[in-house]
């Protein structure tokens, strides 16, 4: 059920504490949030869902823990799982690893808006099917 | 009390959408952090506590809600401000307006380490001497 | 003539070298020169030159030479000056500097689009303008 | 002979002109630039180089030309070769393109230092067993 985005960490990635910075975390934890739309909507991800699909999923809420330093000696797995669909919301769990080791856990909440407005609207009828059906799992 | 740090908002900043892409935000609001103890201790930023001072402070939790859209048609004010010292971290609320308009509220806590090391210390003095006045008249 | 963009550097601009990563300078270089069209636009960036101006000025080329290191020691200044103006095309030369060290040199060219096209157009009259004086007192 | 390396373009990667922002693409030619460097030094970028083989390789000269934009619609493929080595350099031709279309051409010039100094080396020997056949296939 849940899916993992796998980042390369690379040198411009570090800081001088030669782990990488803080700044640069939550960055990654949407690209992998991304990753899992191109992963359920044959490829689309929020370029196609925007521009294609007529809605978008901005972001109304974040919160990250940083439990372990996240270094270029192993591949950083973010790990995407959809916890909860709301009326016109949707939200996912972020969990990134590197060597069994767990890095940071996060939680995402995004709202549901028509393409190039403000304007929330119900979840897609696409995204319910395919979202319900890991709910239950979930539970 | 408040420090203001100012973002200018640029068009590589900006995402189709027209807004500033969300993940770029959380690095602002860790810039403006870093801009609140150059503020401080006498310019010295994240790279001199570091390497000079002997001290890191490495995050450990961030929350961030995004309230309303950001753009380049107005400076991002991000106003910072220290609010819990504890034993061996420091927390700071980072709110962000453009034109009187509040676009995110957050939170982010930091751990006190001994440089170069994940080993943390307890709040160098010259922190708490600092920060200790701030929180007396947040109360 | 010449206009100054000051950059502040901060620990997560650093890699573990303990220096500005080279990844982030080309970015500064672009960064600096949107500040140049805002200070002579009356305070319009690339996004209101696309949204309200109807043109835009993609990147075609650019060229940099890195001279010396980029620390968070001092601010980087970035010193902007158009070259040369074509017939829909404008080019920059950007030097950067820290402390009167000359860290990288460097040209960027621009062509000149309709908004919302590749389509190239001529240089519009209102650019024109402010930068041919300029070019004049550069001979 | 020529390594590819590929980037997927997200929506944060594109400005309001909906193509990837012109400042975004010269850190996606280095990201592949590391890559090469991973794929011939048994999985080691340039973290692995600088702690422990004991050299960096700062850049000192960048070239690129913007041919068309590139957007999510596509992979980006980032064709890596070494086409010099010097005494105490490297070069790198790196040639981006999506769907067959050439999007970029670019030149890296690349010195080799002694690890956490400036102070340049001849190129490491385990490097020119690598390179020198490379480049005699490509005369």
């Amino acid at each position: 059920m849940a899916y993992d985005h796998e980042i390369t960490v690379g040198w411009g990635d570090c800081d001088p504490a030669k782990i990488a910075y803080s700044g640069r975390i939550p960055a990654w934890a949407l690209e992998a949030i991304e990753g899992w739309w191109r992963a359920h909507l044959d490829g689309d991800g929020w370029y196609q869902m925007e521009l294609d699909r007529g809605f978008g999923t901005p972001f109304v809420h974040m919160e990250m823990d940083f439990r372990s330093p996240i270094t270029p000696r192993h591949p950083l797995v973010c790990t995407v799982t959809p916890v909860r669909l709301g009326e016109s919301s949707i939200s996912f769990g972020v969990t990134g690893g590197q060597d069994g080791v767990v890095c940071f856990e996060s939680l995402f909440v995004c709202a549901f808006v028509v393409s190039g407005s403000l304007e929330t609207r119900s979840v897609p009828a696409e995204v319910r099917l395919i979202v319900e059906p890991m709910l239950r799992r979930l539970n």
